[in-house]
């Protein structure tokens, strides 16, 4: 269990957090549980920056981007799915799997989304019920510009869905300022809880939509189930994992003392050692340099070196790297530094990485891990 | 928190299951967790008592009733849904949500189903996808003839859906001899698990009418996806509740060490002498006595008495009971003796209920508690 995760989630748990998790289970319905629930679901609109509905499920982060789309849609209902990655895709699944039109927008994995062509589709295609985009692909290690995209949908009857699952809580985000209608979290990437959360706001213009929306289908993801049960008690309407509750308050406590600032700022920074490190290696790193995430980092494998790289890394020195997906996979590894994760985290790992590509006969050009220490002491 | 839950659901969690929750997060992809993913779903499928394909998901026990139904519907399409009480009602619901058609077979709250209304209902109707039921009706401590129903479904088309939510690992089920084509239950009742995990199982003759099911909506709750995960990498498709992973392995350890048949038994005793019990004091039961559950007893309020009579166990005694759902509020209370609830916690209930009802003017005619000694003793 010694084991540091350096993955684009689940990320490092704090143990006060792991251990708010162990605390008894106490009624849902009682009253106690509703005023933890809410105190919980009040910080995670801090964390959103919304006063937007908002609403914590029991699921991941899959779930709530099913829930976006799910209460939406009616059958041949056209969407926008921006797809730079394998979670901009999926989206596009979740619209075809309710029998929608996915209307495709398709950048290069590594690449990022141009606000331009979004207004280009939007003023050909007039019947566009949403626009969704993956804020951080943590797929590719690339983001999109949400605030930008947000600028521009806002001025259309589309809905504007944003998937923060891997931004929010280390990126910056402002539901209510980026004219986000729908924005979706997981409770295991940046907000350094465990999984099996996911969180979900809902604007007033969306709510119009939702209402409106006879051809809805679908029981457990039903929003105005939720909305009902919230409104009158500060619940949910089925059985939610209470303890994991305890958990995402503590966690969202330790977002909210450190201060969201703070953390995107240290997210950046930890970012930026990332990636200077790799390149002083000698490792070229794969999202486009304007697009670069500052919660997950991917690189490519040099010559001659493959997920071989993320064993050794495992099984020798005990950090947990992600591979790539789909297509990458095989051809780049990623690097979360996400959550809680630190300067010595980084600096372990590009150590660590140093001596595994020694160990695969990769020459390693200069000292990642001397590189990131500069980084630090700016 | 020191609170004796005696509700139906959740159930008190033992200190070793909730520690086993707090180890660290590792990665869902890594093979470390398929390990303990696949024993898990091994052990669970023990306790199902079947050989039938079972998955566990992130969500509550509605997540999987809503999955039940989603995979092999289309609109339109019939289902027989056996109602006795508030989650006999929820699968109709369901049903409805996805445009299907609920034929209702409603009995009394507090009622059982008689299975010649089920043959006589299939026999008339001849294209029924489905026959819904729930085993034991948490809302009404009835319990439903599982068995009996799947002796006669079996020689339908229609497939066999059972929901042992409350039933499983608490009260004598067993899927493959019951005929059980799909059976969904949850970790919070008497498998003593924290809540937020679901289990279902999907036979040869559900995986028929799934796999030829091309009009299936939604995403989240695909099953297809979780066959193919499991299958390969005996993982879930979507990120899982990773801890409560851990702690379901657990408590199903402790299922699975005392055996079943032990465990039933030790239900059933309970329940006899909670029954017992209530009885001696005068306060009459609710549910028909041949209908009630061996998981949880309803009784009904003495005239004069209410919900006060909860509000007085909660706040002085620290005893959680359960009130009545939808018409039955107010009127009776619910006590939940599942998972790991034994002799001390069913006879501190009633000698403190005894205190309560006095507290209330009620005439509390013989020891409830002194009759419950009796039948431990037995």
């Amino acid at each position: 269990m010694n084991k540091l995760l350096m993955l684009p989630g689940p990320t490092i748990v704090p143990p006060d957090v792991l251990l708010a998790m162990a605390k008894p289970v106490i009624g849902h319905r009682s009253k106690e549980f509703s005023e933890i629930f809410e105190d919980t679901v009040e910080k995670l609109k801090k964390v959103f920056i919304t006063e937007n509905d908002t609403f914590i499920i029991t699921g991941s982060g899959t779930a709530v981007m099913d829930m976006a789309l799910a209460n939406i849609l009616k059958p041949k209902d056209k969407v926008l799915t921006i797809i730079t990655g394998n979670f901009g895709e999926r989206f596009a699944n979740i619209v075809n799997s309710y029998k929608g039109e996915a209307i495709k927008l398709e950048y290069e994995w590594g690449d990022m989304a141009n606000p331009e062509d979004v207004k280009e589709i939007l003023e050909k295609e007039k019947d566009i019920k949403a626009v969704t985009v993956v804020h951080n692909e943590t797929s590719t290690g690339a983001r999109n510009p949400i605030k930008e995209i947000g600028e521009i949908v806002k001025d259309y009857d589309a809905l504007y869905i944003v998937d923060t699952i891997s931004s929010l809580g280390g990126d910056y985000v402002n539901v209510d300022k980026f004219n986000i209608d729908i924005c979706v979290t997981g409770s295991q990437k940046c907000l350094a809880a465990p999984p099996g959360l996911a969180g979900i706001t809902v604007s007033e213009k969306a709510w119009e939509v939702i209402n409106k929306n006879d051809d809805k289908v679908g029981f457990y993801l039903d929003l105005k189930a939720y909305k009902k049960y919230f409104d009158e008690k500060k619940q949910n309407p089925y059985t939610p994992a209470v303890n994991l509750i305890y958990a995402l308050n503590k966690a969202l406590d330790l977002v909210l003392e450190e201060g969201i600032e703070n953390r995107v700022k240290r997210h950046e920074k930890l970012a930026k050692a990332t990636r200077a490190g790799l390149e002083e290696m000698g490792i070229e790193l794969f999202a486009k340099e304007e697009a670069r995430s500052v919660t997950v980092t991917s690189a490519k494998y040099p010559e001659g070196v493959n997920d071989k790289l993320r064993e050794i890394m495992n099984k020798k020195y005990n950090i947990v790297l992600a591979g790539g997906q789909k297509h990458l996979s095989g051809k780049i590894f990623r690097i979360g530094h996400m959550g809680i994760c630190g300067e010595k985290e980084i600096l372990a790992t590009l150590s660590c990485l140093e001596l595994a590509l020694k160990e695969l006969n990769f020459e390693v050009q200069g000292s990642g891990v001397e590189k990131a220490k500069e980084i630090f002491k700016e």
